[in-house]
């Protein structure tokens, strides 16, 4: 990248109503016992490019079946969300479900049905409240607003204690654009496991094509990289939609790349607010591994320390405790030289060349004690890097996941 | 197997020094802070076949890359162990002391170099130290005896709260055979990781090239089938010496396969000892996987599901989440049906082709409460199997592991 980030991004309000196009609305269906609102609608205009990705898990949900099969095969109207039921394990009836909701809000919206997708977080098992949820869709669509952008990052919240969303303008010389999204939180949210959702839009013009490969490629380096417990869920879901509303056209490389740094800005900003709100988190490190023969393998030993329950009990007792990186970065898979490895926490040098620094423990004890700070581990066969965000493992975590009852 | 297992292996007393021709001795050198025992030797008359299994660590500690080189090469006389000091992250120098202390023991015994090897356990990055070591080996070689099994299984503890031994009797058309073994304790058992040791010997003539295939076969089933936090250590190592001392030659494929399953009965319990001792651990649970496509993706699925946080969280809360096993029977990376899985809780049956079995709840709550149980996840897809045992996640591994000070 020639210029600065910093030149050409800028963090602005809104959300995912930072993007011009794009109307929200959320109600309460009565789906939570909480009485939150539990119903959320996007809605595009016109309607958008769009690009998904999704959880790799192979007991999927049903509202992900639906999307793989809609979303960026034809033109995105409108997108619902709700919250307090995941509609997974439901089987056909599941399925049904996702298409039948998706139908009523196409009628509504006046628009082909395959045009709307959805999403469903919650308890799973049990089959979607699809009357109560019917009675709703008017409401929501009537409520739709260019405003509605933070009352939809609240209405997907599941055990989150606040909502998430970001933005930004980007300034390119095509002309101005924004980018804004919001998400719910990943990891030790239960009932059952991380559900991890983010809907993301612009209002650039992007080709689908282009649009699905960079989502790709920054998730891959956001959400994929943030990691509390390691379990993924069977509904996580990552939608970027393009209105293209401001009628700026990103198609030269510099564009893109402009575009691309903006969707990681974005995307690692909502991947880290969810990290952030994790019950029983007290510390967010940021791992970065460098000098790994690969991006892959320094990708697989980012993962292998960010996972360790040792080294996250380690980050939790405030301990800086290179024996458990080193032995993480050993089992990953990643090649390792072991007598060239090295190791930092902040500014402060650890490990050099596979030896520990004389005199760093006293300096490293008030780093320790933040809530948020960086370690870099590097292997010492290439030049490749990767970077991780992971969380301290605490009593509370356990506690939280232990009498969580279903 | 045709006859029952019962029928042929029966369990004895005696631990290593079950298999005659085993001799045993500990010593206190002083390595570790708390005065206990922290040299063993064992000896084998004759020098025995032997083979081993070690850490896929590619920070592998000294002594593991000396016994790689040793083990199996030529015939093994001596085995000496330290705890209390891993000897791992100590470059060149930790691999020349570990030559030299073998060296010591060899010229003590009268045998080749190349007939004894060692292993090492405890704090990770200190040099060993090898004066107060050398100083002991006369003492330990004069100290030998048959009867000093138990004795070897209480000097290669670390944090372990108990010795852990197992030894089986074996009858054959071959005739009577034993084996019998020590181990020390995996996961969160600090310093810094998880060390298993495993000794297991057998005074049945058999050739290395069988026992090194039974070993591995053996060692994939068992000791790799425990998981407590999933991290790995650099020093695990796993021995398995034939002495011959009692003339019993085993070559048929049926002698073979009564080997294999009285090692397996070792190599179990030893393992299960090792779990059941955790620190932190209130829970051991045997996961089963059926239906798997492969033996390879039962194994992935299995351990998967073992390794979860929000499965071994549900396990310390005494509650039945299938949606958290099947989630991470879905991520493993093993092919699922989900409308063909099954679960069943020890005799209790919670989940059929991928639904709820009516009015399980109530009589599962007394299962959930008993220290050990098993549970068996059917995939729907195939007919392979794997089992794997893992424990809850408590609050007290948690405090445990971030109060442990380096």
């Amino acid at each position: 990248m020639k210029v600065s980030e910093k030149e050409f991004i800028q963090a602005i309000d809104g959300g995912v109503c930072a993007a011009e196009g794009v109307r929200a609305a959320s109600v309460t269906a009565g789906i939570k016992y909480s009485g939150n609102p539990d119903m959320v609608l996007l809605v595009f205009d016109p309607p958008a490019a769009a690009a998904g990705v999704y959880t790799r898990n192979k007991m999927c949900a049903a509202p992900v079946t639906l999307c793989r099969e809609r979303v960026g095969k034809s033109p995105l109207r409108a997108f619902l969300v709700n919250s307090g039921n995941a509609n997974a394990c439901t089987g056909e009836q599941g399925y049904r479900d996702a298409v039948s909701l998706c139908g009523e809000v196409a009628d509504a919206l006046d628009c082909p049905e395959a045009q709307v997708a959805m999403s469903s977080t919650g308890l799973i098992g049990a089959p979607l409240p699809v009357d109560l949820m019917k009675a709703q869709i008017a409401n929501l669509v009537s409520g739709l607003s260019a405003e509605g952008g933070h009352e939809a990052a609240v209405g997907i919240m599941t055990t989150d204690t606040r909502p998430k969303e970001y933005a930004v303008r980007v300034n390119g010389p095509e002309g101005p654009y924004h980018i804004g999204g919001i998400t719910k939180g990943a990891g030790m949210i239960a009932p059952d496991m991380a559900t991890m959702l983010a809907y993301v839009a612009t209002d650039a013009v992007v080709a689908q094509a282009d649009l699905q490969n960079i989502l790709r490629a920054v998730v891959r380096k956001t959400f994929n990289c943030v990691t509390i417990d390691g379990d993924t869920s069977t509904n996580d879901t990552v939608i970027l939609a393009a209105t293209g509303a401001t009628g700026v056209v990103l198609e030269s490389a510099e564009a893109m790349e402009r575009f691309e740094a903006g969707l990681y800005r974005v995307c690692k900003e909502l991947a880290l607010s969810i990290v952030r709100d994790g019950e029983g988190v007290n510390k967010v490190v940021e791992v970065k591994i460098t000098g790994a023969a690969s991006e892959e393998q320094a990708h697989l030993a980012a993962k292998s320390v960010s996972e360790s329950l040792l080294v996250k009990t380690a980050i939790h007792g405030e301990m800086p405790n290179w024996g458990r990186m080193f032995a993480a970065a050993g089992y990953s898979g990643a090649d390792v030289a072991p007598e060239k490895m090295s190791l930092r926490f902040g500014n402060v040098e650890v490990m050099r060349d596979g030896a520990p620094v004389p005199g760093w423990a006293d300096s490293l004890a008030p780093l320790l004690k933040q809530p948020e700070y960086g370690l870099e581990l590097g292997l010492g066969v290439g030049h490749a890097e990767a970077v991780f965000w992971t969380t301290d493992l605490s009593a509370e975590y356990v506690r939280f996941n232990a009498d969580y009852k279903t």
